[in-house]
């Protein structure tokens, strides 16, 4: 049992981190998760296909109006700020507009000559209302690091881009509530309450990028949804603006409110199609003063499954992130990166777990008490627990890398899926063999797949799918569409864990959903949104 | 510095509670907790005057249809079991429905005479659009514990009684995830889940006879909402019916489904005037191995503000509970249990503050730590922490024994209300300060006022304000309402934190609610119950 002997040396060797380091860790962003930011900007330049030629069946909608010198001069009229308006109606702004236009993944581009960026609520609700009346689409915009072309044009509508409303509006250190613009960089405010110890309930890769406001408008699950859950428990109250330029003001910073419907709640993960996010109220918990991960090698899933049980019964309040990563995403981080993984052997099955707490050497005898636990059982193969900060940020980058190392090697097939646990990786083993039987899947370049991998948020039994293709093809994807999603059907899942719709699912929704939540779905768009133009050809 | 020695002494004394014991102090039932249940039987049997009589501006909607002989015969038809219709159309049946037509408090008084228990959602459905095509009002009504009159008739409406749809239909393990039926009652539900080592994410005092579709549709807060966070969150998927019988299967168990607007949000806290819950899948944490009780004394609010702030920042993931009880509370439940205190002298505030853990030693370390920084900062006065099962439903008794105290006392005026913490118990001063300087209360009976009292969920900023009267009066009233109302909508509180609208706080939600709001509000029960059927009279 070489394995327990180096994981059970390496904790008796832990220095155990101090209080104040351990809430470094968490405070300093870890290099890997900022490559989607990067990606945005190093891609965006190479000119990608139209949108529109990608999908033919999509026409623009001709109730439409297109935008004209009169309603740029309104704008610019409006905004004040030159900054505030990118013009492509009246001058050639197709380089200033590009970045806007396109997602980082370089998939979605849209062809939007106008865009605004508010810096108030009163200004986003004159512009609603303006392109209300005059019938003018327009995509809200965060950080735009979403996945599924949630957040570009399809043809030319209007951007309306929140990034100037990004002011902090208020803390209270009693309550734990923040409240912000919807343009507030996450990290930014996740930073700005580090400083009063507490923690934003929600972190994710493009943290450096996104905003807050995007990320409650498409209910962001991210690494610890496990434990500070959902946004649509700690949104606690939103300001949002209607198409029709009403502003809806919900903006309670109480835990209990219950006079009436609860509103906010239809506006967390619409992604943008009912209206615009402008302000939100969030709960936030304090910030653990103590952090630690460990990573695991584990023979089979069923006991990474076992694993995952014995964290919940004993490392309980403090467990924080179940990471799952497969044998072969953890190979292909290793030729990336060129570094030996964390531990020696080869696994098919490789886990990531993390804490939270108040209390470090607590903390530390929980997780003794686990690894001990699941060692002596045979539970776990081997493991190894990070030491110090660079540690700890190389663990993490083992699971954080697969995205970019993925997206070095080519083209990548992502689904983002929810699968209830006991299914949950037969999905990878099922696309592997399916992939290998239609014969697409091998080592030289004649096969148009290089691999298939799985990984993802197994305390939230959500499941990152990936094939990595050596190029994009038409077999490929109709090999896999609707094949997943009639695989994920049968077993009740989601065929969106946590990316959401945007225009990438929007024809798949249906496996997820049935005729009669569609229909309300659909009465729900009509009423709050008649002329159809917030964030046409997407979502539902 | 008596009481800092006499709780050092508790804390050394302690007999830590062993994982197993400890867990038995939470499955059992604590019997204060279950008076509610009892009072509606004890009180139900004496004839309460009318809503209709105590709301003479509430008329009948005279586009109702009345129950005919012919509808109740389509009933029983459809049920078959005799025990599943109440009639007291074709029979006299007064005695039988008396209990589902008023409510514990006996404050509220219908004047129904058919009540309908049907078994499946099918049943369900049927109903409901029988009842929506003939213009039948229908009452939604679970374990009937509620405050604000919301699950009894006002005038003849039928009673949809849940009850008999009382199943548990799943509980995973892995995931942690509980789907039962509506009807099914909170503890029986919790019970189950002890026997898996889990814990239902609510609790409350009427939890011996509440079901949990009614705990969902009124968005129940509760003892530990502070913890366990809201159903918002918890919740994960529902089924409901809609008015004209549509059932709408959202019944997901997933942690993760970003597809499409969450349309169970809308059920949540509509208090069944959307449609009427018949499932719902609920994420159940796995239950604490160690749980632990503390009482203390505070010479301030301020004091007890900085003791909130240290006991989230010391207990941080273990605290499970912080409630606030004002020292005229204590005083009366003293008087009325004829028990001494749990401290000894006077203070104007005690705290109980609760810990959920799952380590005994760790979470005791924890408190010792806090105990010593509170008391070694004069931040509180003196404290006992419960060491054994019967001290732990002792201290607790002293929290939930209040309203019973209360209600044995006479009348009393109920507002449940949320704060910002700064102002919380100002609002008990100042109505206090009122019903003196209107010379209200005093301490013989020439006084219609006994005394003004303040506890509640000081963690979630949920207040209880409390007048005990020794006679319901208009002039009381009148000093009370809206000036209540008016004192927190100018701090931006909640008129009901946690009890709901009903009957009781539907006039003054304008209060907590804004004109767009309110409006929007009712465009979605216009939407969803056009004929308005569903618990009409109540809510927005």
């Amino acid at each position: 049992m070489r394995g327990a002997r180096i994981a059970r040396m390496a904790l008796r060797q832990t220095a155990m981190c101090s209080a104040r380091a351990a809430a470094r860790h968490h405070a300093v962003p870890i290099a890997a998760r900022a490559f989607s930011a990067s990606a945005i900007r190093a891609d965006s330049t190479a000119p990608s296909k139209l949108t529109a030629n990608n999908y033919p069946d999509l026409k623009r909608n001709p109730n439409f109006a297109q935008v004209t010198p009169e309603d740029v001069k309104f704008f610019q009229d409006l905004l004040g700020s030159a900054s505030a308006v990118i013009d492509g109606v009246t001058a050639d702004a197709s380089d200033d507009l590009s970045p806007f236009n396109g997602d980082w993944m370089n998939k979605y581009r849209g062809q939007s000559r106008l865009l605004l960026k508010p810096a108030t609520t009163e200004e986003v609700s004159k512009i609603l209302k303006y392109c209300n009346d005059r019938k003018l689409a327009v995509v809200p915009q965060g950080g735009n690091t979403g996945l599924v072309g949630g957040s570009v044009p399809v043809f030319d509508e209007i951007i309306l881009n929140l990034s100037r409303m990004n002011r902090i509006e208020s803390f209270d250190e009693r309550s734990g509530v923040l409240v912000a613009d919807a343009g507030v960089i996450l990290e930014v405010a996740d930073q700005y309450l580090a400083e009063r110890n507490h923690l934003f309930p929600l972190d994710l890769g493009a943290k450096g990028s996104c905003h807050i406001g995007g990320n409650i408008a498409t209910n962001a699950g991210g690494l610890r949804l496990l434990r500070y859950g959902s946004l649509h428990g700690s949104v606690l109250g939103l300001e949002a603006v209607l198409p029709d330029g009403t502003v809806v003001d919900t903006l309670s910073t109480l835990r209990k409110n219950n006079t009436g419907y609860d509103l906010k709640q239809l506006f967390i993960g619409a992604e943008g199609t009912l209206g615009v996010i402008t302000k939100a109220a969030v709960q936030c918990p304090a910030r653990p003063k103590a952090v630690n991960v460990a990573y695991f090698g584990f023979e089979s899933y069923e006991k990474m499954c076992e694993a995952f049980k014995e964290a919940k019964g004993r490392l309980s309040e403090i467990l924080s992130a179940f990471e799952l990563m497969d044998g072969r995403s953890q190979r292909l981080v290793g030729q990336a990166t060129g570094n030996p993984l964390p531990i020696e052997g080869e696994y098919p099955f490789y886990g990531l777990v993390e804490t939270h707490g108040s209390n470090g050497e607590h903390d530390m005898a929980k997780l003794e008490e686990f690894f001990e636990h699941i060692m002596g059982e045979g539970i776990v193969a081997d493991g190894v627990l990070a030491q110090d900060e660079t540690q700890f940020r190389a663990l993490w980058a083992w699971r954080e890398g697969i995205t970019e190392t993925l997206s070095h090697l080519g083209g990548t097939y992502k689904f983002d899926v929810s699968i209830p646990l006991s299914d949950l990786y037969r999905l990878v083993d099922d696309t592997l063999e399916r992939m290998t039987r239609l014969g697409l899947v091998g080592d030289d370049d004649s096969f148009p797949v290089r691999t298939v991998v799985g990984y993802g948020h197994m305390g939230d039994a959500n499941l990152h799918l990936n094939i990595a293709v050596r190029r994009y093809s038409k077999e490929v994807e109709e090999a896999l569409e609707p094949w997943v999603y009639e695989w994920i059907k049968e077993c009740r899942g989601s065929i969106s864990a946590e990316h959401g719709l945007g225009l990438a699912k929007k024809q798949f929704i249906g496996y997820s959903q049935n005729d009669v939540v569609l229909g309300m779905m659909k009465q729900l768009k009509a009423l709050y949104d008649p002329n159809g133009i917030m964030n046409p050809y997407k979502y539902i």
